[in-house]
């Protein structure tokens, strides 16, 4: 895979980026929350970046990939934008083991209103990087054919993870078994949003047709689906050194996820009125957590749900067996398919 | 100007692109949320596309306007978002003598956490109207040589607008008598953001050249300044009926406005003291907005302001004389320049 660009090149992409936004920067007197925010996209996976690079490669791209580093640069930017907003909507402390953005920049602020100050801030840095996603897009030099391909895609993954959010909003602070429900979220904001879009991306600017587009979803939705349950698992039964969060914040805010769903919809009432009584606690210690745990077990909704991971592995490397994808990627995806789902993060 | 689209049928782009967002709405049970965008939309004064078509047919298109009215439709969308995220900012209650989306949102919630809910949809559907201007955008079947002329302007739109409302929040809460700091928010949120970008906008639609964007600069410029100057007075003496809003909000809300800026800077120390009581408090009264004028007043600061809007009304005029505009175009141009500048809206 000597194609791919590393991490390093769209890093580098988006340092000058930001660079050349130094001198606004300075003279709106702008430059700490600057400085705040490069930080924060530092400090990104990249899973986009190489998804939208191995789209490329599968799809058959090769030589000059300069504008897919451009084009992967515009998604990490336009994903700080979608974390800074969730985050927001969310409530949440930390992200990526750190505070988040709208926290960091409350700390910063002058007390009195520095939970309204640090909101609004990191609501105008959102929107900012919302922008500066598009302006990485357009100046990525593409052809006009690359243009009319790329563009649709990028409008779909935009809504798509909006709508994802709205779905994740709706069904916060209500405990659900509805798991469904829960799919319906993981299939937007992960599978759609984080493996399919950034996959198609990459190809369309490799001039990929139909085919292979209906390969990628074939590949990534049951794989991005599976990806998010290993993360619900890990949510709960993992450690802080996996995850880089405490699995305490996800069942103090009572997120809805298919594994809790699940064992709501197969507790016993007592094991029920329990759930309901431990997930959302925002005083929740690990002795709940324990017990949280105990019935995600005893209900079986651990081995379900690892069940469900097995199968999506398998249908997304049954789909690579067929699709018209270079062989070199065909590897790193499947490679991909373990990793991603694996026991440990 | 027989070109020039009337407000309805931007109207109704926007109709149909909300329209088919249906789907999509009633499979998230988005659909209430989508009437209140729709309604709030809807309420709009279209001073954007207003301007986007004068810019166009100043510049010499002619024909077919159908892409100029899509384009015209993509800036509404955005400025929706922007008034949106502002109201969220700046906390406002009202707008356009309603109350803002996120007050309307709070009032549907649920009670407990009725203003979080509101917040968070808010957010939520002001980065929604965002993506959405940028697909009204994308399928406005421009040329590629449209897009590039149009893409680089709308970066540097959306830029400005975010920098403008980042000066606006850094100033709020803290009144000043920088009367340059308080004429740069008038810049870049008025001036360059209303008036010079949607006009620059449709301008490049028609291919225009850089001798024609600057003119349009040397008019917008000063008459977008103008404008806001006299928004800024009527914000303190208009009435209600004027302005769509008690001018009571902007002076509890202790909004700086270059007005009060050079009513502090001329102000005796008694004076000062009491401008520094009222304005911010939240429980001003006519009795006290009536103290407010009368320093305004006193000071000279009204005077200044008045003879602000009449210099640069003549600087926007003048420009006009040398433009190679259209001659309908250049009338229309006029009558906007007293129109957005008389002393009552």
């Amino acid at each position: 895979m000597d194609h791919i660009p590393e991490r390093k090149t769209v890093d580098i992409i988006l340092d000058d980026f930001l660079a050349g936004k130094k001198h606004i920067a300075e003279r709106t007197r702008v430059a700490h929350l600057l400085e705040l925010f490069a930080d924060f996209l530092a400090n990104g996976e990249r899973i986009r970046t190489a998804l939208t690079v191995l789209g490329w490669q599968a799809a058959g791209g090769h030589g000059d990939s300069d504008r897919v580093a451009r084009v992967a640069a515009a998604l990490e930017m336009f994903h700080a934008f979608a974390l800074i907003h969730d985050d927001l909507m969310d409530e949440s402390d930390t992200r990526r083991g750190r505070p988040t953005l709208h926290r960091a920049l409350a700390e910063r602020a002058e007390p009195g209103r520095a939970e309204h100050s640090g909101n609004k801030f990191a609501l105008l840095l959102g929107d900012l990087a919302f922008t500066w996603s598009d302006e990485l897009l357009h100046t990525a030099d593409l052809t006009a054919q690359q243009l009319r391909a790329v563009l649709p895609l990028i409008v779909e993954m935009r809504s798509e993870v909006l709508a994802g959010q709205y779905l994740d909003l709706r069904a916060a602070g209500e405990l659900t078994d509805d798991v469904d429900a829960t799919m319906s979220v993981n299939r937007y904001k992960t599978a759609k949003y984080t493996v399919e879009r950034p996959l198609h991306i990459g190809a369309a600017l490799a001039g990929a047709g139909p085919e292979a587009m209906a390969g990628f979803s074939a590949y990534a939705l049951p794989l991005g689906e599976a990806s998010r349950l290993r993360d619900d698992l890990l949510g709960v039964y993992g450690d802080v050194g996996d995850t880089g969060k405490s699995h305490l914040d996800d069942l103090r805010s009572g997120k809805n996820t298919t594994l809790l769903a699940l064992a709501l919809r197969a507790a016993r009432p007592a094991q029920a009125a329990r759930l309901r009584t431990l997930l959302g606690d925002p005083l929740l210690d690990e002795t709940g957590a324990a017990e949280v745990r105990a019935v995600c077990t005893a209900t079986g909704a651990r081995r379900t749900v690892e069940r469900m991971i097995d199968d999506r592995r398998r249908q997304a490397l049954r789909a690579l067996d067929t699709a018209p994808f270079d062989a070199g990627a065909t590897t790193a995806l499947k490679d991909l398919a373990h990793t991603a789902t694996r026991r440990s993060a």
